[in-house]
């Protein structure tokens, strides 16, 4: 039987998943993974999150140097979040000769080489399967399963707050605010909600996940970003109609003209595998030249489902002797080509003050951009200003956004009011 | 750079497959993962598949013998599928201490263990991603992602064949042999379909993952099988007014009464994720008690996807060194405790001369087995012989058959034409 020793930092949500998920199946994993896996010490200053988890005082460490000086500690758990003090603590625990495991998406996404040089160097494992999408094994699925594939997009539902109120608007007809209040009362949405509704947690994900599938340093500041903040119940109505859900998808497409990194609301189509991730679940689809159109699908945040991913990751690194796991990227700068012209069809909003003769003139701005238009609905139930939805073909970014200039500069009495990607 | 020497017993679909894309993919292979992967043998006697494929005469060997001689060959890979004569080969490769790949669900099914205990004793990795559901990569999913979890139940549809059929007969109205035919011209299904609409294969998998999940051998003998060559349309009509979707399902549960291992024709709701699974898309859904609801989708079976499996297993064997890859089972034999005694709701269609006086006589023998009716449904438009149908609240299978068994033996003049299990 190996013994590991494991220290946790942080015992937060995801901390105290990680020490309950490790207390309760030890003796499952005596015998199923032939593994002893204690938890040495926590790292917590917060003495009633202590007693709360029911923690002997003897397992407490009160510094980082107490913890990595521990001759019983083998790995590390890093389930802090941010960047100070996560940063130098997992460097001291690598230099230190312990593995790493994190949960610590900005951590990864923003020092991600300088971790993996460091624990290339001290020649120890590096794990971080909970940095992205909690419970769903994106990234290990795709350095260990579809490692033979060339990727050539994914797209993903990969958070769950904002998948929920984008589900409760929806289906339910909530307002933004009142979808919000709802997710925050239910723990899926954090007070502050700034990093998910805004999209920046999407962000950090994506970062991570296309550098690993495209084989090049992706770096978060090149990702075009664009939360659900400023979403439309009224958009997301006519797009029912339409056939379309809307969900903040991140993309990133590897296509001739660059690569295409992005997160925003879209439109995609019902009968699509993504539409029916409802609520705070999360998915992620891919395509490869050998296996096609892929998804797993699961829940992409909480304590349980995030342990979950962490847990796996210490099995794995106890599992695997002598596996130096840094394969995340050969570089720390971004030197791919990034587009930021997507190609794209494009729902586009216009409010006229009368019809006529309005359509004819948004067609032939649209088409001096090269755009053609595959629908055009127009909802004859207002009065005043009459909503007209158009959507296009296949078009490129920079085209619409020429499109939708002309038209708001034109004395046409058209003005664009919303204009949402849409799937294919 | 690593040299990794691979050899391909069997250039069938799935050894044409892996071939093309050692092929051509190579340089990517050197340059993301520092890995140089040359074919250095095939093992194939159909001289006009070599040609085909364009493999050089040099290339080819005659005999497994050659194979596990030649020093260069790293990794042997079993693409040949049967028993006979693929389970000597893999021995004797393992025996000459080759690690060897394969995707032969059926060898691995009935002789896991043997080649487990082979690759151990032999210090050889041992590698089977490609057995079980072609490019989803469910059984890495379970032993290096969700192992941290206890899993208490499996669905899956695992078998594209059946899952193709039943999409044509549910969605367009086919008859069960017109969507046969419509899937063997389209390659999805064998001339000879009896393994697939039976059952076998489904059964073969589930057996594999299965073992997997509980950690504890359950052998292909002891799982419940009933294909859908016995399928009627008209129960997949009545089920669609239900609400329900029939697809041909894997289940394996972790019950307090006992392990359920069984594949059938089931009813699923409309809404749950698995509904969505159409064509010959193959999906697993999973629960486990850390990671909660979680599921894979994508191509069960096919050139590329399968391959695909079978190079990321190439690529992982190589990248991992020294690391025995044998968790399979501890044992040969089934010891874990078999429950055929299922938990399952029930659609019961019933047929009766007349309606007066048949739903109480029926109502009252369910009630005697101790079974709740949760829905009833009577079709007025037929003549004669009239439909109806039930849904039962859960219950146990061995009271649906005595019930059934009374109703048939009854002189009610009701008949029961079809049960189908419904998943709550």
């Amino acid at each position: 039987m190996k013994k590991v020793g494991v220290a946790i930092l942080g015992l937060g949500v995801v901390g105290g998943g990680t020490y309950k998920i490790l207390r309760d199946h030890a003796e499952a994993y005596r015998t199923n993974h032939k593994l002893d896996i204690t938890i040495e010490c926590v790292l917590e200053q917060r003495r009633e999150r202590i007693a709360e988890l029911g923690i002997a005082d003897d397992v407490v460490c009160s510094s980082i140097a107490e913890v990595v000086s521990n001759p019983d500690v083998d790995i590390v758990v890093e389930v802090m979040g941010g960047v100070d003090p996560a940063r130098s603590y997992v460097l001291a625990a690598l230099k230190a000769g312990k593995s790493v495991v994190t949960s610590n998406k900005e951590l990864y996404c923003k020092y991600g080489y300088e971790l993996e040089e460091t624990a290339k160097k001290h020649n120890c494992g590096l794990f971080y399967e909970a940095t992205c999408v909690g419970g769903v094994p994106i990234i290990r699925t795709l350095l260990d399963n579809l490692q033979g594939n060339e990727i050539s997009s994914i797209m993903g539902i990969i958070n769950g707050t904002t998948n929920y109120v984008l589900t409760k608007m929806s289906s339910e007809g909530m307002s933004y605010e009142d979808a919000l209040s709802r997710a925050q009362s239910l723990g899926f949405a954090e007070k502050d909600p700034a990093s998910d509704v805004e999209g920046y947690d999407a962000v950090y994900k994506l970062s991570i996940l296309s550098s690993l599938a495209f084989h090049t340093k992706i770096t978060y500041d090149r990702i075009y970003r664009e939360g659900i903040n400023n979403v439309s119940p009224v958009d997301i109505k006519f797009g029912r109609q339409l056939g379309y859900v809307m969900k903040l998808l991140a993309i990133a497409k590897n296509t001739h003209s660059g690569i295409e990194v992005r997160v925003h609301p879209a439109f995609i189509r019902a009968d699509h595998p993504l539409s029916s991730v409802i609520d705070n679940y999360n998915a992620v689809y891919l395509s490869g030249d050998c296996v096609g159109e892929f998804m797993l699908y699961g829940l992409g945040a909480g304590e349980y489902p995030t342990a979950s991913a962490v847990v796996g990751d210490i099995i794995y690194c106890a599992s695997h002797l002598n596996y130096n796991y840094s394969p995340f990227c050969n570089t720390e700068h971004c030197t791919a080509k990034i587009s930021d012209n997507f190609e794209s069809s494009y729902y586009i909003r216009v409010e006229a003050e009368d019809k006529s003769g309005v359509l004819s003139k948004i067609a032939s701005v649209l088409s001096r951009q090269g755009i053609s238009v595959a629908r055009v609905v127009q909802d004859d139930a207002g009065k005043g200003a009459v909503p007209m939805i158009l959507v296009t073909h296949p078009t490129r970014e920079n085209s619409v956004k020429k499109a939708v200039e002309e038209i708001n500069e034109s004395s046409s009495g058209a003005k664009v009011m919303s204009i949402i990607r849409v799937v294919n």
